[in-house]
């Protein structure tokens, strides 16, 4: 990295057409909020008619969240050294409740700025950071709690209506919008998604925004029981690994796949520049671990870390506009010898180095001890707390055990803490969990974190397969999803065994869509059907494009299905190469519906008549009907 | 291939090295029984000794369900056109209920037989067929009711111990032996499973033994609700592509990832041959659609699909060896207008044969109304039943609806009759549904089936990710297998799309592994969780090569692994390319542990000796030591 001068970054600060083309047959729309600047983007997917065969209706377009920001609006200007748009500039700036500093405040970010050899890795355009006035709160829960319905608090509304109360409206979307009824284990989801009901929910801390003051270009979005589950992705460096460019490159790929938020979890070198350059570009709330930074300013030894240090490393960041920090302020002293029978130990690389440190020290948990501090700072800037569980179960032996339940007690303390302050708080939860020991996880996340939002890792659902851990975590994060959970952190197929590259990160994140995707259509989330219907219909007529188009991955449906039958022709073919030509179940049952609807239509006809024995004839000559069919 | 002679066959009848060499640091173990000829297959899984700096100590071998058959077996000599030794060949005669026919029974087989233009395509060592005696029935459920064990069942007792017995009484496994409790929502999972039980589950029903006389080289295997869960794997040519030895192939490939059994859902050419060939070298049971076969000999015109057609292709079929057929006789004619409204009509093929000949003739199911002549097939030959679910909803939209339910009721009321007749039936399930509906198929399939076992195709959870169904259905699987259901029909990443590949088939297969085991961790089968304490343990103690071999898929662990650390160096490091060599929670946890060991001796040592001020130093100085550490 330090090898790579700006020149060179600026010569391969480019996305690859893979990243950035638009989403097939997909139109980006923007749908006008309250004021001028508040214009929340969605997709809508067109379809085809259906064809003559099966009715030749028309189909209407689909609209689907979209994470992706502008990378894939045609008619964006994407300058990765430029940085997005700063969308929420205005709305921050006419609260009037922060202020311009002249540079950054930390330490750290302050020799940063100064260091010339960095002039080569240093993102050209950084603004001053911004900081509440003296005694002043910018966060959103601040807001919300007393009374005012933000910008962003409407944007989100919006943006997770998904333009509902229309489509309910419009005779086209009827029998598409037919829905199972939930079971949403106590949430509380509104049929209708307002901006009040978003305030309220802020309010009570059951919902978060990340939105950090210093992260203008973030479009709005919010993590809570009763909203669209949510996924995250990681990226990150190592010492052993990856780049500036790659770690950009793979968050706008994981946007794209549709990460609603992604952490950078790099350890590496020069990780203050990369994330200068990952946040300036990033339409989505950014995530870290002050920790694994702090830890590099005292290379690497645990025991060396200072309140000072780590809080410098708070401010040095949330001025560079990080939207939530992991703190794994719940690993306290006592919690530590619990782990010592576990099979896994403590496999948190926050929660070690917090064990580290205060067996070194014998003395409680500095991030416990200066939680007050913490929240200051938090309320500052409006970063949101993401509670650390630094003693997660890392393997199902060690799930559900004392030290992992005694670090939530505590974190439910510090919520009630942070609350006080009016900080946002989500909780982070395991790991490792079989599937009977899931829900209690959910349960006592409710009942001991008063309902703040629940962030879990997976969890797997069992230790045996490395390299599929995506797929064992996948079966966790449906269900924990779908138990209440708000975010799901997602996990790899290199889980356990290596960083991920570009196709690991979208098998990951596909496999957290669909675990998100099916606990919203568990808990019964108002629309969550639409997109599901939608593609079966035209799976059914056997419309093949819309059937990639209205999928998670249109360009893998695509591809797969072209390996079998690539000519364009078969994707108007009416089968596929399962059955292939000459026999198709789906060709068969429109013979049955369009028997079932000559013969009822002839039959109820007779029988309106009076005349039984005509109807019982319609439905004898059904028979020939279908046979011509 | 028609065009493929016998020769080609013969030079190309040689299986890759990549589909028979044994697994790494395996051992094929046999486990004798009571008799000379019954020896139970299992794997054992070696593991390193814990490195010296986390205590080197000696790790035990971990025995595993294995359903590869010989082909994993250095010992054993694979040559596909001889097929596989008849292993149960004495059992079956010595029972002395069933004879061996002079040839084919079937009009069709005998034709087939008789035809010199196959000749290039046929097996070369056809065995003449057995049949139970005149008024005999050979299925295991008849011995059973008549209190007989079988050695089939002796050898599945064996078999789904896995030693666990032997193992208890072993220090060294006292540690990784530790298991959660489960919660198996009324299922009666023994702590040992004997001979007995599975006579006594097979006897009431609850388990199936698919193991037709004609398939002696079968290694006996159970489905059902208090047996580990199992998974099939489905291959077959179609009219558009593949070929015999492809098949044959797929099927080796498929029991190497562990498919329990197969179907061969063949629709294409010579499939009488095709079937051969897969059923004489197959340890697992084969289950086919007879109804796929007889349409075949109908020219794919279901209208003209008769009894006799139909009757000569199950006994045609049951003289080749399949243990178990898949009969749609749950498609009444009353259910179908059911369907009319659906998102998806109906998705089953067999579902839409039956459905088209029902219309067509406007008469009741020919399946619904021959099925007592159909038990007396079965019970001659003894080949279960998988009652079909022909109506299953084929989107999330059609779940659980009228006609599903209604032929499900319909499949009670046949599992009785064939109970009555002692035939051994399973139900299948569905299909597409929403998590929040999936438990309302487990409950109603043991209320309305008399607790037959369950034998469900995913279910898919949503509709919205082609490509990946495979995930989308593994999330529905382990729920349902969770909830009781007894074998699991994979799903590969092409459903929908095309026809999988090798590829394909494993990533289908692990997927199925993953949810049937995440099932019985959840359900507290004994010992269950052996294979996941014993991994992570390896992971915890960095034996690199101990997690990859003991994962259910050691090559591509290892590969993901070798992609960021290729040298052979790193898989003894203490590292991995997550963190870096800087920093390792792992390691930290050591620390941790070896400083709580340390701690804890010394104090209470100190103690015990009434020295409570001297036990506090040790608290403190343990943070010396670990210093050190």
């Amino acid at each position: 990295m330090s090898a790579i001068p700006l020149d060179f970054i600026r010569a391969t600060a480019q996305l690859g057409e893979d990243i950035t083309r638009p989403y097939p047959n997909s139109t980006k729309v923007f749908v006008q909020g309250s004021r001028a600047d508040l214009r929340v983007p969605m997709r809508e997917i067109a379809q085809h008619a259906t064809p003559a065969g099966f009715g030749a209706e028309a189909n209407p377009p689909i609209p689907v969240y979209d994470c992706s920001g502008p990378y894939t609006d045609p008619a964006a200007r994407i300058d990765l050294l430029a940085g997005l748009p700063p969308l929420r500039a205005a709305w921050i700036a006419e609260r009037g409740d922060s202020v311009q500093l002249d540079g950054p405040s930390s330490d750290y970010g302050r020799a940063r700025a100064a260091d010339p050899r960095l002039a080569s890795l240093r993102f050209e355009h950084i603004r001053a950071p911004r900081r509440a006035r003296p005694g002043a709160n910018v966060s959103q829960m601040h807001y919300a709690r007393r009374g005012i319905v933000t910008p962003e608090m409407e944007f989100i509304a919006i943006r997770e209506s998904l333009r509902l109360q229309q489509l309910r409206e419009d005779p086209r979307y009827a029998r598409v919008l037919r829905q199972h009824r939930g079971h949403s284990f106590g949430a509380a989801i509104p049929e209708q998604i307002t901006p009040e009901f978003v305030r309220d929910e802020v309010a009570r801390g059951r919902a978060i925004i990340p939105a950090n003051i210093n992260h203008p270009e973030l479009e709005p979005m919010i993590i809570g029981r009763n909203f669209l589950v949510k996924i995250n992705g990681n990226l990150g460096n190592s010492a052993v690994t990856s780049s500036i460019a790659e770690e950009v490159e793979k968050m706008v790929w994981g946007i794209r796949w549709g990460a609603d938020t992604i952490m950078d979890l790099s350890t590496g070198k020069n990780i203050h520049e990369t994330r200068e350059w990952i946040i300036r570009n990033a339409p989505v709330p950014i995530g870290t671990v002050p920790i694994y930074q702090a830890l590099e300013k005292v290379n690497g030894k645990a025991e060396d870390l200072t309140w000072e240090i780590f809080r410098d490393t708070l401010i040095e960041q949330a001025e560079q506009g990080v939207d939530y920090f992991t703190i794994h302020a719940g690993v306290l002293l006592r919690y530590v010898p619990l782990t010592a029978d576990r099979v896994t130990g403590i496999v948190s690389r926050g929660g070690s180095i917090m064990a580290k440190w205060c067996l070194a020290h014998h003395r409680e948990n500095f991030l416990y001890t200066r939680f007050d501090e913490i929240c200051e700072i938090m309320k500052a800037y409006d970063v949101s707390f993401s509670l650390g569980d630094g003693l997660r179960p890392g393997s199902l032996a060690d799930a559900n055990d004392a030290a992992q339940f005694g670090e939530l007690e505590t974190l439910g303390e510090l919520t009630q803490k942070a609350w006080a302050h009016d900080v946002q708080v989500m909780i982070e939860g395991p790991g490792h969990v079989p599937m009977q020991l899931i829900k209690e996880n959910m349960d006592k996340e409710l009942a001991d974190c008063f309902e703040a939002p629940f962030y879990t890792l997976g969890p797997l659902t069992t230790d045996i397969a490395p390299g599929y851990d995506h797929i064992t975590s996948a079966i966790g994060a449906a269900q924990i999803g779908w138990y209440g959970t708000a975010m799901l952190c997602y996990v790899t197929p290199k889980e356990h065994l290596g960083l991920p590259n570009k196709q690991d990160v979208r098998e990951g994140i596909i496999a957290y869509k669909i675990a998100a995707h099916a606990a919203d259509l568990a808990k019964g989330h108002p629309g969550a059907q639409l997109r599901d219907n939608a593609l079966s219909k035209a799976r059914f007529e056997f419309r093949w494009e819309d059937q990639f188009n209205l999928g998670l991955d249109p360009e893998r449906a695509r591809e797969f299905h072209d390996e079998t039958l690539p000519k364009e022709s078969a994707k108007v073919a009416h089968f596929c190469s399962m059955c292939g030509p000459h026999f198709c179940s789906m060709k068969i049952t429109q013979d049955v519906r369009d028997y079932a609807a000559q013969q009822g239509v002839e039959a109820e006809a007779a029988l309106a008549r009076g005349m039984e024995e005509k109807a019982e004839e319609f439905v004898r000559s059904g028979a020939e009907i279908y046979r011509k069919a």
